[in-house]
């Protein structure tokens, strides 16, 4: 428990850091506007996942740590700047973890509140990628979902993936690590060779 | 109730037959996008009713129905894509029996939380129209709220006439019928005689 | 007590006055438009602030009064509208005093909950600038959030400055109305100075 509660601070801190990234890039500007969207990036998803379920008090709240995290991963944008623009590789794997992450420990939480599992699914998909949409609604984006790469997608196969692993009875750190690396692998073939998913109206 | 919860499941897949529909002609183009456009036109408004009333379990985590009738929307919407855009008139009047339940039932379900009537009339707007809303958003359209059209207003109105016959005392299942004939006749005539509500600003 | 109700309810007739002129100036131009986003500008960052909190009911569904508020707030818009179209500056002065009164009303709100001093000034700037922002997103603007002046900022120092008075054992009425002076003089100094935040990026 202890490994997990520490992996949830650091995908805290590197969803920080990519909406720090994305803010500074578009509308916010100064320090403000710029951790007000790191902040909104790093805990809109698991929040919607939370207020969705009524899971009250929500883990931000409760635990002052994620604010610490979201703050060191804002400085941490702010230093390594350059750095981390050049390095978009890098970056892309911080964010891939950050939502695989996301994706098992919301999926998780929605089992123990003993919902459905395609209901688990989206609540472990909407974990990962709610942030992320609702502060692309705030700078006026595109929201991340409809972009032509797979991104929610991936997350919510993971969430299957994982569900599946549970299903037949796996070891649960075992079914966590895979369905992490499960995710990782799947984005990164995704991204490489630009997979897209088959347009709609198909049957027409 | 056996029918009224038919007739909400076949609300469910109007409204996702419609928000896969729009979705298809905007920014989501995929299987993936187009049914996650699908479900937030068609849990939007009720999820948005549940959280602020603070009814938990949300109707579509509770009753997994719900998203069956969703996917089989999608479904419809793929399969007779072509025949739907074509009869946008028959579109119309089954995205106006949506928005009718949905006014009806959600309003009789903030009711039953003891709220004011007026309260309970933004609810049953907002468990009709919120879910369009949000759509709009995530797609970068103006809101549904917002066009010219009477929309919303219509679903408001249903609401108060609803509540103005349970006031009056009639039968529960004759002021729910009434109302839903109610909201269909206003909104054909609006449309027809392209009715709109008088500018902001008149007093001045 | 009393005093502070009968400042909530102007300061959300004050929402409702500002929300209704930004609204005609853009998308919504007819009355029910005009009166939805001055609803959803005055109910807005409350309501996000109970919901984040778990906090039910909420207080405009509690409190009849509440809308009653933004119901005069509309009318007095639409008398009034070509006199607070041309002395800016007094709206100026009642967007600022309800943003002070509501920054304190929710920071101590949440203080009420238990949560962290930090999350508390968070929730006490998201009950004064969210309604704004949603606003802003409903009508497609570039959310207030991140525009040049100083704002959300502001709010957020005027928590903080409440909290610290608290914690230095003030009594609790000098520190409402300290603090609230306190938003207004920065908020006046900043925009008579046009002081901006330093732009983020500054250690590279």
């Amino acid at each position: 428990m202890k490994i997990q509660y520490i992996l949830e601070l650091v995908g805290t801190a590197f969803f920080a850091i990519s909406g720090a990234l994305v803010a500074n890039e578009k509308s916010a500007k100064d320090w403000f506007g710029v951790t007000f969207i790191a902040f909104i990036t790093a805990i809109g998803g698991g929040s919607m996942r939370d207020i969705l379920l009524g899971s009250y008090p929500l883990v931000w709240i409760k635990d002052i740590n994620i604010m610490y995290s979201i703050m060191a991963g804002v400085v941490v944008a702010s230093i390594f700047y350059g750095y981390l623009l050049k390095f978009r590789k890098t970056m892309f794997l911080f964010d891939t973890l950050g939502v695989a992450m996301f994706t098992i420990i919301g999926t998780e939480k929605a089992i123990a509140f003993g919902v459905n599992p395609l209901i688990a699914a989206i609540m472990g998909m909407f974990s990962a990628v709610m942030g992320g949409v609702i502060r692309d609604v705030l700078t006026n984006e595109t929201p991340i979902l409809f972009r032509k790469e797979l991104y929610a997608s991936i997350s919510f196969a993971g969430a299957l993936f994982y569900l599946g692993l549970e299903y037949i009875g796996a070891i649960r750190n075992v079914s966590f690590i895979l369905s992490i690396l499960f995710i990782l692998a799947v984005r990164v073939v995704a991204v490489k060779y630009k997979l897209t998913f088959p347009h709609f109206r198909r049957f027409t």
